[in-house]
């Protein structure tokens, strides 16, 4: 097995004691670094940095270089799942990922493939082959794709949502095409974790994003046993579950054969750890308390490891970083955890 | 005291046992309606529509008599509030409302003013009239307001947003300067909602549309202190919260003076009981699952209430209903409560 300097992430996931509490930041490579805009503007569009490995390389870095961040998370997008089953997208300012053609119907369904990560997603693979040659063990590496049930949500509905009634609508109106959609998402999630671990990824995290639309006995039928499907699947590395809103869901969660469950910043703390059991919880600090000024960032994460405590717990925030917080909010969210006492 | 033919909804909010289950719609008032397009297409906007107490009135009653339900609703728009408030908003295609003004600091709070319901807001309390007239006792109007943390989300955001990052940055960069804010809003919505019973409405709902955006313990610091003043001022009629996404809050709120509280989709039906104790529920149907066939909406429906039981429980969606649903759906629902035995 690789030697890593830095293996407190993976220890940490994996239940073992550790001297520090572990951190990095979703979205940590992104928008609010002057260096990544710098990368960005080169590349000319977000879609353009995402499928040239050398930058999406530098950027992957860059967080780790200036935060000093226990992992660096591949620098990519969810949707590059539905792009390699065929259903490709299009980033429109303003409004987001668009998508031309959507799933609606068995038809639909049949033109869609299931991607094969080594030719559709080989400049991710590429990407993380390079990251992983220049931290040189610095680090570990995460990798990440969409939960299906996201997934579907995007592929069903074309586009992003309040409400995903598009995609809602399919699991009350045909829930049998609904259930082949996932699978077809499914397989091809677990063909693309399985190249990205064996590319070098160290852990895997998987993203729910659209997890709170659904009802509890929703999200049982419709997500959970996809997740179930991937936590089996891939076992090479330890798996992080983090699904947005779906408080509902943190006990079925970490019945799953899963590391560490995310927690979004709704979600109690001590409540989280009675509901998960022995898991290790990751989370959850309101992205808006980066806002507050450098009294505010220190004293809300200590509030926030007070009742974590520091094992078994991965700091981040509870959602990715807002592009407009200042650089050095950051910093001082990472360094208040990394120092902490 | 007013006779009503039909007091079910009263009655259940207050505790007592009722020979039924109450039913009404969340937004049944509204774009599913052919009778509702017809009148908004006369007033030529939202807004035209909303300040025009005769044809305000006449969409109010349109779902009393198409479905049957048990309440009517006033037609109107929780913006109304800043509005009175000197903050005016246009609605704009696709993007829903929008502030030209909005609060950004204390000189900013100082250009606005307390609402004086019997002015700022008098077709309100107009339509309200036409209403009980027309309704003469047939079923109970509900008024209603949004919840001060709503409405200082929109009156700083200046729109509709994911996040409303901007407005939960002022509650960490200038907490004072929040209060202040919600604190003026309170007060207006206090004497507004005190006008609306005045006039006629026979039980109060307040909506508190963005709640899930907080932490716990942002919420218990800015929204549950302002709701508690509403429910200790408005004391004449029953009052209902309704706080989306605020699961993590239900306790606190079954705390407050209110008569019934309202659930979201995501919210467990049998945990929500165990939570607020004797308070009476309302919900919590997917909207969604009114894009099912009969057959299914029917059954969802069931399975609902075979979960809330018969008493202290008035029967409605999540949520609004969405303006694509069929209304033979909506007809569906209503009829299935009112039928269950």
């Amino acid at each position: 097995m690789e030697k890593l300097k830095n293996d407190l992430l993976l220890r940490t996931a994996l239940g073992q004691e550790v001297e520090r509490i572990p951190v990095w930041v979703m979205r940590q490579a992104g928008r609010i670094l002057p260096e990544y805009r710098e990368v960005r503007a080169k590349a000319g569009s977000f879609i353009g940095l995402a499928t040239h490995p050398e930058m999406a390389a530098e950027v992957t870095i860059q967080p780790v270089t200036r935060f000093g961040v226990d992992a660096a998370i591949i620098f990519s997008d969810i949707l590059v799942v539905p792009e390699a089953m065929g259903l490709p997208y299009v980033m429109e300012e303003q409004k987001g990922p668009v998508f031309p053609k959507v799933i609606r119907s068995l038809a639909d369904l049949a033109q869609i493939r299931d991607a094969e990560p080594e030719e559709d997603l080989k400049y991710v693979l590429d990407a993380i082959k390079i990251v992983k040659k220049e931290l040189a063990g610095k680090v570990p590496l995460i990798g990440f794709a969409g939960a299906p049930f996201t997934i579907f949500c995007y592929m069903v509905e074309g586009k992003g949502s309040k409400t995903f009634s598009q995609a809602k609508k399919m699991m009350y109106a045909e829930p049998d095409l609904a259930h082949a959609l996932l699978q077809k998402i499914t397989n091809s999630t677990i063909s693309y974790l399985k190249a990205q671990v064996a590319a070098g990824a160290n852990l895997i995290q998987v993203f729910d994003s659209w997890a709170g639309i659904l009802s509890p006995t929703q999200y049982s039928e419709f997500s959970t046993p996809y997740l179930k499907q991937i936590c089996d699947a891939v076992t090479e590395v330890p798996v992080t579950l983090f699904a947005k809103g779906a408080f509902f869901a943190r006990k079925e969660m970490a019945s799953l054969n899963c590391a560490t469950i995310g927690l979004d910043w709704n979600m109690d703390i001590a409540e989280s750890r009675a509901l998960v059991g022995t898991k290790t919880l990751q989370g959850n600090l309101d992205p808006c308390a980066l806002y507050g000024d450098f009294k505010t960032v220190e004293a809300e994460t200590k509030k926030m490891i007070q009742q974590f405590g520091t094992q078994r717990y991965i700091a981040n925030l509870g959602h990715g970083v807002y592009p407009d917080i200042h650089p050095d909010k950051v910093a001082c969210f990472v360094d208040t955890v990394q120092n902490y006492k």
